[in-house]
């Protein structure tokens, strides 16, 4: 009780979300998200299930809260590029702008996608806000009537960062280090399609 | 019976067992591996279970065997890399060798470890011949004393073709387009790892 009221006095709602979203993580990825309950969350977060509860009601939710969020950020690189004048540069700063927002969190929920595609995939109404939020921002990217081979590199760009994670998988590299390399592959995309009539 | 004859005379022992590798991991991939039976990859392949058995005793046994294949290539490429003259062009030959020699089996093997990378993760034994492969063939084409980033630029540069069919899911682009692009990108990390001090 005691714990609970200190709990409600050092932490605000929106950190406690967040919070909970990191411990969620981190148990769904290193055990499986079968393997993991609402109740051990609140328990390695030193809250009660029913304050948990307050935030997500589910599992699902926690996972459909990642794949909103993405979806949201890649939404607003895509105004954001709208609104920049159209410049050989933009794909460069755009694609740097992704990758440079990459933060503990995101590797987070880079390293979560990874390890559970299938429970992802089965996710539609969650996983499409990200990906269709990544396709027009790739799309748009790619320039109109870009060829096929064209968007993909462009998404490859994009995600560089996913790409990153998954050759580090099994070596020490920091999240510093592993983002640092992703920004060089970022960059490698960008030169190849600057340089490539693709 | 007539069938089973026909079957035998038709196809050799090694096609079969090939073709029972390529419908296994297409089902797989489409329907995951616990809804797979045995005896539906045998009908598919219009041989009777007893005959597939004779290739693959079990599900796991079918999976193995990919790794293993993989991993033989791998120790392939690193042997041929060993008796070639050191050279500032090796890195590029051997990076373009491993992605140049990607069939349609092993994007179907890519395609069905990104699809359940859980189980892949659980079959220490089986993954891990890969996995070492990849890992002596990308740390003796980073050279002695290699920094990590730089390790990972290598990796990342092998592991193109896994990238790209990773961006391009959810496109209509063909097999030969994805190779296609996964061998620019590969480029495009041994530029990056010929320009850098990384």
């Amino acid at each position: 009780m005691i714990e609970g009221v200190t709990e409600r006095t050092r932490r605000t709602g929106s950190e406690t979300k967040a919070q909970a979203q990191r411990i969620a993580f981190e148990l769904f990825t290193a055990q499986g998200i079968k393997a993991t309950s609402l109740r051990q969350i609140a328990e390695r977060l030193g809250i009660s299930k029913a304050s948990l509860y307050y935030h997500f009601a589910s599992k699902d939710e926690i996972v459909r809260s990642l794949f909103s969020v993405r979806g949201d950020e890649a939404a607003e690189l895509l105004d954001w590029a709208r609104t920049e004048k159209p410049a050989p540069d933009l794909l460069e700063r755009a694609v740097l702008r992704w990758v440079d927002s990459t933060s503990v969190d995101k590797l987070r929920g880079i390293r979560f996608v990874n390890a559970n595609p299938a429970m992802v995939r089965g996710m539609d109404a969650g996983s499409a806000e990200i990906r269709d939020g990544l396709e027009r921002l790739a799309q748009f990217l790619a320039g109109d009537d870009a060829d096929p081979t064209r968007l993909l590199l462009v998404r490859m760009a994009l995600l560089s960062i996913n790409s990153a994670v998954m050759a580090a998988e099994g070596t020490s590299l920091s999240d510093v280090e592993i983002v640092a390399v992703a920004r060089e592959a970022a960059l490698a995309f960008v030169g190849v399609l600057r340089g490539s009539s693709v």
